[in-house]
């Protein structure tokens, strides 16, 4: 017979992650990091992304800096756009954004024979270069995206790198740890919509709850 | 430098399940679980599901014969919802839920003191017992369906019991398992939405593509 601790709901995000600081031990990590994996492993109950999360310099504060400025967020998948707290992101003057749906984006994506968040970057640039790139399923955006920023037509704030798969998303995300842009990567195969999200609540829950 | 193979969008998701695919090799297990195995593998990169994901007998028959029969999904997230092919889902009759921010819910909630996924639970079952539940997010919502069953006050068809985390989720998945209701679970703390999401996709894509 399972039996259960009753805690309260208000505290039981408090306790999850208790239990994943004493998991994590003595790890060497920043503060600032470590608060980005640890709601990495608060949605994945995966450890793996200990070794797998990579940070540029600064990158965390960067990320933050640009969110209090109210950078907007693009997303690749409607479930990261669902899962981003749109309320705090709102209340700084920013707006969270997935284009893969749009009509323009599939029209472009279909006469080009390219795959539709490739398309969907290159519309999100008209955007400017206040943006977050939040990619948690097309390693195809990220392509784009490293293309976009050697050929200097975009330089986002920050690009959170971490689409999950075995076509591509190895390599894609190798090139954006490598060109230069601010990143939050999870290195390998690992990652998702779900860690997407995550890494930009991290940030904003970091600004206010 | 990154190396890419071009492979064309349509194709993608194939040779990534061709990849997957090698990378199980000679496994036990019945081909319609696999199906799901991978499907969930595809969206997690995580081949700990190989150990973790159980299902009942005839679980996946059991969820492909109430999806044909019009069966509604009941998630415990808005993200999860996001992810669930709703027009396949549609097209059979079903429609796919979540009321979690339901100001009903809410109040229920905060008047008796239990999270909103629990009451939330419960103000759907007033919807019949053609539903699926797919729970990829809070333990509490399973606690509730297993009280709900023990008291004959519902009888899911299927239960997609895949909550993430360290409180009381290890437990609340072993209820549902232990409880006679059908369904497929990832035992341990993994899970999440996007692993719920993947898991009804794949008894929709069962159906039709």
């Amino acid at each position: 017979m399972a039996e259960f601790k009753y805690i309260a709901p208000d505290h039981i995000e408090e306790r999850s992650m208790e239990i994943i600081e004493e998991q994590l031990g003595d790890i060497k990590i920043s503060p600032e990091n470590k608060t980005v994996l640890k709601r990495v492993i608060h949605t994945t109950a995966d450890f793996d992304y200990v070794k797998n999360l990579r940070f540029s310099d600064g990158a965390v504060k960067i990320g933050i800096d640009a969110l209090k400025n109210g950078a907007h967020i693009i997303t690749d998948t409607s479930m990261a756009l669902s899962g981003i707290n749109k309320r705090i992101l709102g209340s700084l003057g920013g707006e969270a954004h997935c284009f893969i749906a749009d009509p323009t984006v599939a029209e472009t994506a279909k006469a080009r024979g390219v795959t539709r968040a490739s398309a969907a970057v290159e519309y999100a640039c008209s955007l400017g270069d206040d943006l977050i790139f939040a990619v948690g399923n097309a390693p195809t955006a990220l392509i784009k995206l490293d293309e976009m920023i050697k050929a200097h037509r975009i330089m986002p704030k920050l690009v959170i790198a971490v689409p999950v798969g075995f076509v591509n998303v190895v390599e894609a995300k190798e090139l954006i740890m490598e060109n230069g842009v601010p990143y939050i990567a999870a290195a390998g195969n690992k990652g998702g919509s779900n860690v997407a999200a995550a890494i930009c609540n991290a940030l904003l829950y970091m600004i206010k709850r």
